[in-house]
């Protein structure tokens, strides 16, 4: 099994051709949705009583919800607006609602995932949560330009204890105090994780380890309609493909990289989760295999 | 032989961590370098009476100058500021000099070239040109902001008349008016030119035919000195391969795209063209060897 721990919330989100309110979101969402198709996932989270059933319907069709808490009050509400290009995102407002002092407690019983990813949450919680599981097999996070800004050297600490890192390019720049992606990779690298990915948004990824450099581009989208929950969806294809062959040998963890960027592809074609949750399996590896053709000499 | 057309330059470039002043610069100064480890080049432009004898040397060393008139005055000099990620660049200073009216006249007996490159040139210019040279095999062209900003109609229609266009992402999407890479490169297609490459920085590129898209990542690099002249690199490196193909099917293409980023790697790992003439064909093809390596799954 596979267990994703992170935001579960609702999105306003807003591009110069459409806003749509409250619709399902969270980074941990869209990792775990990712990945369900690929591997057993589970959805470690906090959700108020205001979460709608038809948003606990569409998690429950996908993924174990043992870890799902709910608790009264709001569930998280993020809102933020895109430019014109879709590539930067301005958040409007950040109500953290229930999850505001959110201590995941699992029920007895859970059981120990092999695979586990953390998403974006506060870096203390991160490897908290990560001391209860016993020890998975590969354990991966990501995190974001607040907790870098605001818990350096605790984002540090917890990216030391896991063995990847998937991070997008502002945020690995915005850590390493660096320009150049390449060295930032091995700055994270530095902290005592054994892979990094770099997560480019349209210009696809770079996945980094000690003599493994694998540099993809992005699947080549005619319509972008919204670019929230990418790279989330990357991660989960990624880890998702990984718990799936149970091997992070390296060619696997470069098909996982294409998965990623493949599920990636996916999630920016509908508003929200709406394409992520239509998807077939032929439908990726269809896609998976226009990527290698795309891609080859 | 391939003839490149443009900017020959003194240019002086500054960077977060140096300055250099008046080196030899200009698109068709790199584009031509390039390709002459492809294919005998030449090259066709102006300088002024100021142009170092040392410049002069470094370009006889690898090109046909019979077409690089020298004109009382002084060079074109473009003198421009890099940010700190070496990413964006700020014009400080652009003194058009001799190339200000430059008509250019190719003495008598000028043979016709088959492969036929337009660097960065105003397009009202280039079309005379490509009138002149009867018909080259393979035409090819990129612009620049200032052109599209300013003769948008001249530079379509030029567009129209060439096999290739080579364009950046910020540029294409300029002219285009749209943030979709992929729409922008199909609506330069839509102008009546046969392939479209996209340059994304260090980000790679995407070529765009009627049924071929190949996007690639850029060649991964640690240290990056002066980004100037990478895109022309490119372009150099990827008509050079063409031409010593003598071929444009899809395989020589996707070939040629690869030593495009090639080129444009080797290009910015030093100020101005001094990377450029120190390579040597084996170095070239061994990090080709080396990026196919990087890349394949």
């Amino acid at each position: 099994m596979l267990s994703v721990f992170g935001s579960v919330a609702l999105d306003t989100t807003r591009t110069p051709f459409n806003t749509e309110e409250r619709i399902l979101g969270g980074a941990a969402t869209y990792a775990s949705l990712s990945a369900s198709y690929f591997v057993e996932t589970s959805l470690i989270g906090i959700v108020g009583t205001d979460f709608p059933l038809e948003y606990r319907s569409i998690l429950e069709a996908k993924l174990d919800l043992q870890g799902l808490s709910t608790k009264q009050g709001n569930t998280f509400h993020y809102d933020s607006s895109f430019d014109y290009a879709l590539s930067h995102r301005t958040t409007n407002k950040t109500e953290l609602n229930v999850a505001a002092d959110f201590e995941p407690v699992l029920p007895p019983g859970y059981p120990t995932p092999k695979y586990l990813y953390l998403a974006n949450n506060d870096p203390i919680q991160n490897v908290q949560l990560f001391s209860k599981f016993l020890s998975p097999m590969i354990t991966m996070c990501d995190t974001m330009e607040y907790w870098i800004r605001d818990r350096r050297d605790q984002v540090i600490r917890m990216m030391s204890k896991f063995d990847g890192v998937v991070i997008n390019d502002e945020e690995a720049r915005l850590l390493c105090g660096s320009a150049n992606l390449i060295k930032c990779a091995r700055t994270i690298l530095s902290f005592g994780t054994k892979f990094v990915i770099i997560k480019k948004g349209e210009h696809g990824s770079i996945l980094v380890q000690d003599d493994v450099m694998f540099p993809t581009p992005g699947y080549p989208l005619e319509e972008v309609v919204d670019p929230t929950g990418a790279g989330d969806s990357f991660a989960g294809g990624f880890l998702g493909h990984i718990a799936a062959k149970n091997s992070i040998d390296s060619y696997t963890m470069r098909q996982a990289v294409i998965y990623g960027n493949v599920m990636g592809s996916f999630a920016v074609e509908d508003f929200g989760v709406r394409r992520l949750i239509k998807l077939t399996r032929e439908e990726i590896d269809l896609r998976y295999k226009k990527y290698l053709d795309l891609v080859r000499l």
